[in-house]
């Protein structure tokens, strides 16, 4: 067993250096972006680490291939984070980590900051201790993933060559809860769209024009109020095609889980919990998707009729559903409504997400609730579905035909994407021990990954690097 | 006759060191609606024209009480401004008058910066030309309309005595149109109120917890959109309350005002007009009461599901409804719409205003309408309603016992509130005349207003004063 430092404030500090900078791909400038990859690329100096330009945030890339005839692994994460949010609702500045009764707090350190940190850790400490890492490892981290990773996809595909290996273990991608160790088997898709109504040349004086003309936040707030049904389902036509039923089997396998949807609710400040009719809390959450409107940009506290008005929608995708298929019927259904006086557009994003699956049998899967188990001890693994989306794993099977799993050790209640993120301190030592496991796990004895990729066909291994001038 | 500057330069020179005080009520500091309070003061310095501390922005006053036996009119106005909205809707930067085309471009130019200078050179120049103004006159320039008079009622009330006066004339107030002269004789009254949706105690990841809660933007959209029927009406219980039938007379008289709809509408840059069934543009505009969503605040352009939806709501109202009465059918409304899952709440504003109206055949309407016949010889003065609100009028006849006649020469499609508000340039000259001859006619000959008042109990009249150490 390799040996981590027992005391967690030299993990903190420099943990805390990685937090302090501000990388909100949505918002920051490029020498912000650059100085969060410059920092991971610095971290895996051992493996070559290198920032890599590519349109938009650059990747950091780095390879430890030393394993000739050992499995390839290649290990995804991202340096983004999300906007902040209103500072006023965050007890301390986001960009601070503040530790705070066994947790610590800041925008980024559950997602996915503090997973990525983990991994770094685990590979110094193995080549420090033991000389290499058990297998072969390629690391992969951008800089778009909460932006909808736009460029990961030609950069995969420019580097698929390169970047082959025999599984990908994602470090981002929360697990269900810190009461019991899972691992996710599904993740969500992601369509989003903007629904767009437009009015008169500019905003008018609602005195003096009131009445007279139509408001394109009436007219809008119809139509997205006419998106679901009073029973909390989506009442757009096509919207759940292709869903296989939900069977009896997972229906059970899904009461079993231990799940209080009492302390579900009143955890989040609820009087009740709402969804699709005809399932629970849980099948809503794992196995149903969903469409959510997340903003409403239009006019303000002022006496105006806004002439623009915009409905910010996303969609949360399960397997069998066709995210195009999904943007078209939501756009039929929109232009039906047919609302007099404004121009109502549908305007869908691009960078949409199919929903992405794992078997439960998979060898990965396999070894990493053997690795759990080394860590909890006596407890249960449990087979999760991530409801949020992680756009790269569609690509890293279409692109490099290989499965991901998730190995991340925040846990989906650290409020992450809203204000006061945080992550267990002690998740921190645990997802240590645990990628060290996995690794060893991967790399040998019954649970050992087949070989098919070899390490590398072009790119010296880091040790030939390094005696190359 | 007086003469005024045959050159516009020296105006609109003076007038753009105006416009550069960005004096937003809603956000500018009390150091810059002190130094746009100032500037009027500075202009008004022949009637000891100072500012007057108040809760929230200072007012402005002066007297100019030299004409015993002449009547008292008080001068109505305001130095506030709206904000700018989206700066990059503005052809030129929003505080820096611009002169383009016979019209200057700039926050505040017609609403109400450029009216209210009018009457201050048109009192200079009856002070530098015949030694002193034909009547009585007090000013009262207030820093708080463009946020609904907050502390205006309390200030009246206060000095009630010392603002006696026999009518109150406004410079705020726009005409109909530039392509005729018009009086007005009613403007709208206003109710605001927010609807706030609640949910969970902090904003959700749209995945981690999508489909397991109720939306509070869900929520909002939907009682939003049931604040109108698809045709245009209100669908508020109450709402309609108190208002009389619109007679057939009326109805004629509207439908004789040289109104061009396809250019009212093209103008605005739509393709059709919208509005409650069973009237016409002007009917809905002048005889009927609006409610308006003027804008909805929740969430972004994140994967988040807001916490707290909030819709910002006007209602413009016309005599006999009661404000009060519709504030309570709108809470009604929305409390009877019972969304699972979310708190729904409604916060009226204070400071609601009834509708307010003069009658047609008063005096002040007579002289004006004289007034304006002098100025734009052979042309039908229309009589026309202000559809916005000027919330003092009501105050003025409660406290003061006057009515008060509108007498801007702003008209109402200058994209007041807008980006690009403007004002005419020739109508700055036509004001003045028109201003100097109704102070003319107000003090003698067939429209003289009776005296009721006696110019001051208390207050020393401007040459006291300004002999007074």
């Amino acid at each position: 067993m390799l040996s981590f430092d027992p005391d967690d404030t030299g993990y903190l500090t420099e943990l805390a250096g990685y937090v302090a900078i501000p990388s909100v791909s949505r918002d920051a400038t490029p020498e912000t972006m650059r100085a969060a990859a410059e920092w991971l690329a610095g971290q895996l100096a051992f493996a070559d680490g290198r920032v890599v330009p590519t349109e938009g945030h650059p990747v950091v890339r780095a390879d430890w291939l030393g394993r000739p005839g050992a499995p390839t692994i290649l290990v995804y994460g991202h340096y983004d984070v999300q906007p902040t949010g209103d500072l006023a609702e965050w007890t301390s500045p986001p960009f601070e980590l503040t530790v705070d009764a066994g947790v610590m707090r800041g925008r980024g350190c559950s997602d996915d900051k503090g997973p990525v940190y983990i991994v770094l850790k685990v590979a110094q400490a193995f080549l420090a201790q033991e000389g290499g890492l058990p297998l072969n490892v390629k690391f992969l981290f951008e800089g778009e993933e909460e932006i909808g990773s736009p460029n990961l996809p030609a950069y995969l595909r420019e580097h698929a060559e390169e970047l082959a290996a025999d599984l990908v273990i994602s470090a981002d991608g929360a697990m269900w809860r810190p009461s019991e160790p899972s691992l996710s088997i599904a993740s969500k898709g992601l369509a989003t769209l903007d629904v767009v109504v437009e009015g008169a040349d500019d905003d008018l004086h609602s005195g003096r024009f009131g009445g007279t003309v139509a408001n394109p936040l009436h007219a809008l707030v119809e139509v997205l109020a006419g998106l679901h049904t009073r029973e909390g389902s989506v009442a757009v036509d096509g919207f759940y095609d292709g869903i296989p039923e939900l069977s009896a089997a997972r229906r059970e396998e899904i009461g079993r889980v231990d799940f209080d949807e009492a302390s579900y609710r009143t955890g989040l400040g609820l009087d009740e919990v709402f969804g699709e009719s005809g399932y629970t809390t849980l099948e809503r959450l794992w196995e149903r998707p969903t469409l959510e409107v997340n903003g409403v940009t239009a006019g303000g506290k002022y006496t105006v009729i806004p002439h623009v008005a915009t409905g910010h929608v996303s969609c949360r995708l399960v397997p069998g559903q066709r995210p195009d298929a999904v943007l078209a019927a939501i756009t039929a259904h929109v232009e039906a409504a047919k609302v007099p006086g404004v121009r109502v557009s549908v305007r869908p994003d691009s960078g949409s997400v199919p929903a992405y699956t794992i078997p439960a049998d998979h060898p990965a899967i396999r070894a990493a609730a053997a690795a759990l188990e080394d860590v909890y001890p006596g407890e249960e693994v449990l087979l999760a579905v991530i409801a949020g989306t992680l756009p790269a794993t569609a690509l890293f099977e279409d692109v490099l035909g290989a499965k991901t799993l998730f190995f991340s050790f925040s846990t989906a209640d650290e409020k992450l994407h809203a204000p006061n993120e945080f992550m267990r301190i002690p998740r921190l030592r645990q997802g240590m021990r645990a990628w060290e496991s996995l690794w060893r796990l991967l790399a040998e004895g019954p649970h050992r990954l087949a070989p098919v990729t070899r390490p590398s066909a072009d790119v010296p291994t880091s040790s030939e690097r390094s005696t190359t001038p």
